[in-house]
């Protein structure tokens, strides 16, 4: 099967499972106030995207022979953890994006108090999404509770949000390579290396396993972040849905203004070779090379 | 032991959980952008105030003799999650107050976007927190998700995150009185609900203890919001540290402008009574008394 084949029928499962978390509301006359909040979840949930999270955890699942039922909860959590992320992140008194993905914003839509409120939401269902699932009457909840709180950790102020506030702080002053690193590492990374870990935990995977797939999963975390610079720099808005050069005008430390734009694609290339190194020698791994191939040549 | 000293003892475990919990911080020079959010968060938990919801814990776990130990991650969960949403609440899109419990709001001392991100982290903390209780190796961690469970529908779009949004979406128009009722039993309700549910069900508590402590701590929750009118009506502000008449200023329906002042103190004084009522030949319950009195009759 070639990779978009595969890409998209990961992206059905993902899409179908994520339309039925929030389903079109259907609410009582008496509870019209309440609507307003889940079109908001809903808006910036069924708004597309690459789903990279979810594929990543599907594809991992599928590698190591997990059971896709078993594990779409946790990877469809972390992408509402990641779509709150983003609503919150585009809030005016964050990034103040009016766009994202080629559709106004949440706040743009709702209103700024309902994109808070439809961010938490959306955090909070995540968690109530998971804590379900670890309530099933098997001897398999162990591995769930600790799959979730492994999602904890990585959403948190130790991992994503942690990464946030870095971002934010570092828009006052340059930061150094390795603060921008550590910062990657956290606010994209952390979620990424989530994804792909989230099956390994599930399925209780052999630790040599799981260690590549961690060195697979920081490397193109990585890749990741540099090419969302490098398409921010260069890329065509019509297909990125973003204003080009959004960053600079921010004066925003990125991998191209700290390296310059041949060595951050230097580095590119470095991490996805290092990523389709972490999985020499692994059965079924083909899949997961080619997105690390797909991460850095996509064009939005 | 008296009302206070025993409120005072529960209040000091609260406390002492809490500050463990974020500890003044101590990183490494480089991790000093990151320092902020530890601030940010630690300023509103350590913010003080009554600790209603956490203190409601201790005092139904004394009552049905469970483990304080193993209740107080539950228990202080539920007041990190109670705090992010002050912070949320206060920012300017949102009821931009300038002040909480006396000190400046959150937004005003750490910045908006700050503070959205400290809201975000402490919602996240408290399921961190939850979920690494869960995975401890005894037969107990059955009820310790299902606690858990019940403590994430409660913070959601189903309880506390949806009575915020009823609330907002009826600022643009007054409401009925069921509509008020239903926004402070989720807005409030939820909470407390959850706090006074917690022990219950982590330690098994028989079904008809369960439904006397629901009827019970629904009674405070309602008794708890009507205060909170009353006092925004008529209370010192140099006492509860808010202005007073903020919501009349903000055209905010109320058990006071929907009922009347006189009303309100009526159905405060009835939601008190089936509180009590409701413990009715429970051994041990005269805190729990003690606490829907004070409740009524506190002055912030």
């Amino acid at each position: 099967m070639d990779f978009d084949t595969r890409y998209k029928q990961y992206l059905t499962v993902v899409e179908n499972w994520l339309e039925g978390v929030l389903p079109e509301v259907r609410l009582s006359q008496d509870e019209l106030p309440e609507k307003r909040i889940y079109e908001a979840m809903r808006y910036s949930l069924m708004a597309g995207g690459k789903r990279i999270r979810p594929v990543l955890s599907l594809a991992v699942c599928d590698l190591i022979h997990g059971d896709e039922k078993e594990l779409i909860p946790f990877a469809g959590a972390i992408e509402l953890i990641h779509t709150y992320s983003l609503i919150h992140d585009d809030l005016p008194c964050m990034d103040n994006d009016d766009y994202r993905r080629g559709k106004l914003t949440n706040h743009k839509v709702f209103g700024e108090a309902m994109a808070v409120l439809a961010g938490d939401g959306l955090l909070n269902l995540a968690f109530e999404i998971m804590l379900k699932e670890t309530m099933k009457d098997d001897n398999k909840n162990y591995s769930r509770m600790k799959t979730a709180y492994m999602i904890s950790v990585s959403s948190g102020v130790k991992g994503m949000i942690g990464g946030q506030v870095i971002d934010m702080e570092s828009e006052k002053a340059e930061i150094s390579y390795n603060v921008l690193c550590r910062m990657h590492k956290k606010k994209t990374g952390a979620l990424i290396r989530a994804s792909v870990l989230a099956p390994a935990i599930l399925f209780n995977t052999e630790k040599n396993i799981v260690d590549k797939l961690e060195i697979y999963a920081e490397n193109i975390g990585l890749a990741f972040q540099i090419k969302d610079d490098i398409l921010d720099f260069e890329g065509d808005s019509r297909v990125t849905g973003k204003l080009t050069g959004s960053d600079a005008a921010n004066n925003k430390s990125t991998f191209v203004s700290i390296l310059g734009i041949a060595k951050a694609k230097e580095l590119l290339k470095t991490s996805v070779e290092n990523a389709v190194k972490a999985l020499d020698g692994m059965e079924n791994s083909e899949f997961l090379t080619q997105i690390a191939h797909y991460i850095s040549e996509r064009n939005k």
